[in-house]
């Protein structure tokens, strides 16, 4: 039996933790890099090799890296900072970046990439924690033929499905920010649209249940309105990732030019939830930017 | 065995045909009023009892009527004007008004009907021609639950799914208008990634198959964004009713002065498509309010 591939993953949130234990599971040699100890040793305990807050005492064993840190500052810094490893990485190793990115750094972080001898995936992905967990996530993914093939055992690894849009550094985050774009614009709308019900004096279970079993349905409606009608903030995903990604959204549209109404607005409701202090609730907490309305979950007025 | 229910349906476009044909289809006694003889043919043909433009000579038998108008206006002069049935219909018959309309549209049509001894149901639909036509529309309906109990026979052989919002007249436009806000807003939102996605010379075939499997889903993407991609603007739904649609969606809001920076920011975008000339080509055209961009059947640029 040929040896197994030795894999690290860079940033063991809920995504690079879910992607390293399905890399675990698929019977990679994982090794794991997060400056938070707790990861570390989380990923220790599921049978990681090594991990560490950098990587150079096992860049040299690596055969690929996967970059999930939260965005493109992070993963510079892993890759070329003070603790960096790509000038230790063995010549040649594919490094898969999916973080969430803009273009511009994708095809930044790819030249300096290949100025270190080490070839780049732009693989930005999709599908939540639960997803990255069991090796389901999507993975939407620009760059050269053989590097695909290079990173093939992670892939079959972490991704249940793998869209190979095309040759050039830039397109894999590009189609992500576009279908951040979707996501943000459908968290916002259902915002709207259940906001509008509060104050229109429609129970908020009754407006749920309709629309679910309609054409108005979106897979952010589903996921997200239903903690809005339980009044449940817990953040699977924070209103800060949303600014984030919607203002990588509205980065590409000042860069081309381009009129983006409806995601630029969807952002001023982020950008204004995170102002008022709930940048940390759960994104669908963007519903508390409408005033005069009383919510699932509300104190009662005094 | 009791004689059948007799139904008549005002309003013969896709949605009413359909409504009617279902009647028909499950037992019912149908007729049909609609001023253009080439629709009450077509229901004569498929089996109806009676039709006509106005509908006084059979307006005594009628034990229900349904109300598919296009609007209001449409519904008030089918009801109270030159032609209108209202005043020659039994006592206690019950109207279900099935037209998107206002809140305070619906509210006083309600009025007026008491006025001539008739009950109301406060009854929007939704599902798109294809649904009516199978008798598998959605309803959501607002209303004393006599009048719900009376029409019984005819939600059943019209729809699949039957919301009983509320008592309250008008609840059941509102929580349309709110569908409607969702469902408008998710076909702006869909134009404007797939422009983007043709800005930065994605293949809008690949876009749409990635966001068809993630997190960025909804209905109206997967449905309208597949025109785009094939370049098919046949209108199923043309771009006038979202701007009719979003227009009382925009009203409701004003009327609350509740803030809908979404759906009015989808209204302009519809508004400017309807301006631009592409008012009767299939809702998903709202795409070519978007300058700069190439799309699937567009001519080549000279």
């Amino acid at each position: 039996m040929a040896e197994a591939m030795r894999v690290a993953v860079i940033g063991l949130g809920s995504m690079g933790m879910g992607a390293a234990k399905s890399c675990l599971a698929a019977g990679l040699a994982t090794y794991g890099i997060d400056p938070r100890n707790s990861a570390c040793d989380e990923l220790m305990a599921a049978g990681a090799v090594a991990t560490g807050a950098g990587g150079r005492a096992f860049a040299r064993d690596l055969d690929a890296v996967v970059v999930l840190t939260v965005n493109a500052a992070q993963c510079r810094d892993a890759l070329f900072g003070e603790q960096g490893i790509a000038a230790h990485l063995k010549p040649g190793t594919p490094v898969m970046v999916s973080a969430t990115i803009s273009v511009a750094d994708a095809k930044a972080i790819a030249a300096d990439l290949a100025e270190a001898g080490l070839a780049m995936l732009d693989a930005p992905v999709s599908g939540g924690p639960v997803k990255a967990a069991c090796g389901d996530m999507t993975v939407m993914a620009a760059g050269p033929a053989q590097v695909f093939d290079a990173l093939q055992p992670v892939l079959d690894a972490v991704a249940g499905k793998v869209y190979r849009i095309s040759e050039t550094i830039g397109d894999g985050a590009t189609v992500k920010i576009i279908h951040q774009l979707l996501a943000g614009v459908h968290i916002a709308a259902g915002a709207e649209a259940m906001a509008l019900a509060a104050k229109a004096g429609i129970k908020l279970e009754t407006m749920y249940d309709v629309v679910t079993h309609a054409a108005g349905n979106s897979w952010m409606f589903e996921n997200r309105m239903r903690h809005v009608v339980d009044g449940d903030y817990t953040p699977h995903s924070a209103v800060d990732i949303f600014v984030k990604d919607l203002g990588l959204v509205t980065e590409t549209g000042l860069s081309m030019k381009f009129p983006l109404p409806l995601a630029t607005t969807a952002y001023a409701m982020f950008a204004t939830a995170s102002q008022a202090g709930y940048g940390q609730l759960d994104d669908s907490a963007v519903i508390k930017v409408f005033p005069g309305i009383t919510l699932p979950g509300d104190e009662p007025k005094a």
